[in-house]
């Protein structure tokens, strides 16, 4: 049987990741993968309910750590019920969001004790890490100008100070995790952007067959 | 200023806690304290929408991980938003379950590691410590035959079998901690067990004092 792979995709709002989660899909189906397209927080019926608590603007007042435990409610729910099943079963799971989201977020964008975060989530890593993670290298005023806005959400209400703490978290993340996740350089047109992700993804691919 | 006191009550379902929550209210209210009534999961704008998603009975298949964070994400929420403003205020909190409920309910109901439950409420025991819980002691056969049910909401669905574990587990946490803990005869009717807690509360009180 293939083993399944999973991907995680990374970055600021706006730096384009489902636009390239999509792409990806496209990409391992041509190579003969099954793709399952997934989000994190969300992507199950119970992760969808905690989504919508998580990203409504009127929910004012969240504690971080309610925020954080909230994440990981929704992850595990995701890991136990779409990810872990679809990887048993061979697929490519792509995943628009994952841990490394808390680390950068809740991590360098609030200030939280980031090995506390680690630990909550440790459930979650005892069972899966992903293959590769790409992070989608864009600074935030950028992504900021480039991303059609509706009706902000309630992260995305975040102040632009906080937006570089993220990014700079990013940037941390993948320095300290250089073999897993990859910076793409996220300045370039969709296409541009697809082409460094294939790039990696040929090399995955050519490894698992060997 | 009057030092605050946190009170919760435990139990089963049916074990006639909300009762008593609201007569201890009055009964340190006659005592001079303001009385906040408050319960958990719950208590909050956010907590009632958490909560939501924990009785819902639509929402099945929900991990039991997924479940745990979630009735401590609300309790984070409760604790910061309300309790802990409120002790600081001097006022007494009665709250409907907290802690214990997770370790009767996910620890020794649903065989969670138990550490793994204190681990992560940590940042709320690392805060506060009720000063007081009563446990209204009535075996599960017993709360349900007096229960006057309605729908019976995600949790009470569950088989009896669960019941009885989450009821020795109540059990096993008042044998481990006496001086929190008071285990109160539940099955007398409310005045009988209101009288009960209204000894604990005179003790606490005259304490206080000292």
């Amino acid at each position: 049987m293939k083993k399944g792979i999973f991907i995680t995709v990374e970055g600021v709002d706006g730096s384009g990741k489902s636009t390239q989660v999509r792409i990806i899909g496209d990409y391992l189906k041509e190579k003969g993968y099954e793709p399952v397209l997934t989000k994190d927080p969300g992507g199950t019926f119970i992760g969808d309910l905690i989504r919508n608590i998580l990203l409504d603007a009127g929910n004012r007042g969240m504690h971080p750590l309610t925020e954080m435990l909230l994440f990981t409610a929704s992850r595990v729910q995701l890991v136990m019920e779409v990810i872990k099943p679809a990887l048993e079963e061979g697929k490519a799971v792509i995943c628009d969001r994952f841990i490394d989201s808390s680390v950068a977020y809740q991590g360098f964008g609030r200030g939280m004790d980031i090995d506390a975060i680690l630990e909550v989530n440790k459930p979650v890593t005892d069972i899966l890490v992903p293959d590769i993670t790409f992070f989608l290298d864009i600074p935030p005023e950028e992504a900021f100008r480039r991303k059609a806005r509706g009706a902000a959400d309630r992260m995305e209400r975040e102040k632009e100070d906080f937006y570089l703490k993220v990014y700079e978290g990013y940037k941390k993340l993948s320095s300290m995790f250089p073999d897993r996740i990859k910076t793409i350089d996220a300045s370039l047109d969709a296409e541009g952007v697809a082409r460094q992700l294939k790039a990696w993804l040929d090399k995955i691919l050519a490894f698992d067959k060997a």
